[in-house]
């Protein structure tokens, strides 16, 4: 299934995508009542995707990033690939949804995008293993971790360089069906490839974080980790689209602003 | 008007504590429908203060925290006072009230306490003034920002060592009329006074840091500003109890066990 949420006509909603195959033109959005966890409830009002605007796939409670989880991500900074995962926290007013403006805050001089897999949480749970966290996991969306680099390295600690609001682009949808182990990500700036790594190049991977994290903190449903960003990174500037693509997902478009 | 969250034999609710001057065993708390934000409706039911529970006075989206914001306390792990507010956030799973137990993880061989005041903010506000900060907040609480001192260092950021369930006990109520900029913070662990400063040696002032913080996130009504910790910091053990004291609201005093 693909979970959307979206602005129709009467209001917004969450709501299952179904399309005949890769086919989007003609996909329908079916509307599901209240909230996508446990066994969605359909309404029976359906709209055309084309007609509908995607938001946030997910309003989460908390974001949870993990740092330096790609070794050759970890060398363009000259960092080492920390033993245990190393957890930051973007807030939850930095989430937007696709199409959405990255917006530049003039006290950044420089601002990066970061392409990365995000996990949704789909119920709540504390200090899970590995082996129970597929079943702690709603589905897998697009994140962009946007970050202004230099107040990264100027602040010490990433509240304010990972924390402006735009700064966590997410959708355009949550699969729930995709493995997430060996999936190719690639990153495009107007159009040329910038990231083009797989999955499976993490260092932690998607299981042993779902679990790392849990050990730390209670995880509640819609809750958001993104998996660290491949190699690749690099600078935005206002007026240009930066599109992330995850296969087995989709694409996630924003085009960027200054604020 | 002091703005507690209680649990009383009907459920769970806000409500104004009123008492004559500080003698709480006479207090009253006023029940306040729906939320405590603008001008409070009372529903007209009231207890005692002695026979109901005092919860976390605020469920915030998002608690900032700022660090190194006392020269001391910044002294005493060798660090330079930073020019802008460095900020990191805590997980809102971390809230606890008082005298709910603070628990460590096996995960750290060292957990201190850190006493901190906590702005409460009133109304959503994006990139105000210092100026302006007054009329965006709610009041003013007590809070500790525990802290794994060993995996502060070793992880670098400190999204897992401040960010463990229980590691931001806040209470015991917001006071709503205390002027923040020079109130005597007291912290004890079994009696022993370990912090005795005033926030007037704050570098960055209350004001100031609301307006910083408006400036990189959207700030929403119940998030909770940790202004920073004084010198004196420790560890705490289990079989302890901490209390910290802030003149003009309260005590907020919290167990230790092991998780």
């Amino acid at each position: 299934m693909r979970l959307a949420r979206i602005a129709h006509p009467d209001g917004v909603a969450f709501g299952s995508i179904e399309a005949d195959g890769d086919d989007n033109d003609a996909a329908q959005v079916l509307e599901i009542a209240d909230h996508p966890f446990g066994q969605p409830n359909f309404t029976g009002k359906r709209w055309p995707l084309a007609d509908v605007r995607l938001l946030a796939p997910i309003l989460p409670t908390k974001v949870i990033a993990v740092g330096r989880n790609y070794a050759k991500h970890a060398e363009e900074f000259g960092n080492e690939v920390p033993s245990d995962p190393m957890i930051f926290l973007k807030p939850s007013t930095t989430v937007i949804g696709p199409n959405a403006a990255i917006k530049l805050p003039p006290a950044s001089s420089r601002v990066d995008f970061e392409g990365e897999l995000a996990v949704v949480i789909g119920r709540p749970v504390r200090n899970i293993s590995a082996e129970a966290a597929p079943a702690a996991i709603l589905g897998y969306t697009v994140a962009n971790d946007v970050s202004a680099r230099d107040l990264q390295a100027s602040d010490g600690q990433w509240g304010r360089a990972k924390g402006f609001d735009t700064f966590c682009p997410l959708g355009p949808w949550i699969s729930t069906e995709v493995d997430p182990s060996d999936l190719r990500l690639t990153s495009e700036v107007d159009g040329v490839v910038k990231q083009d790594a797989r999955t499976s190049a993490m260092v932690h991977k998607v299981y042993d974080l779902v679990a790392f994290v849990s050990s730390v903190m209670t995880l509640l449903p819609g809750d958001v980790i993104l998996t660290g960003t491949p190699e690749g990174v690099g600078r935005i500037e206002a007026g240009q689209q930066v599109s992330i693509t995850i296969e087995g997902i989709g694409t996630l478009t924003n085009p960027v602003q200054d604020a």
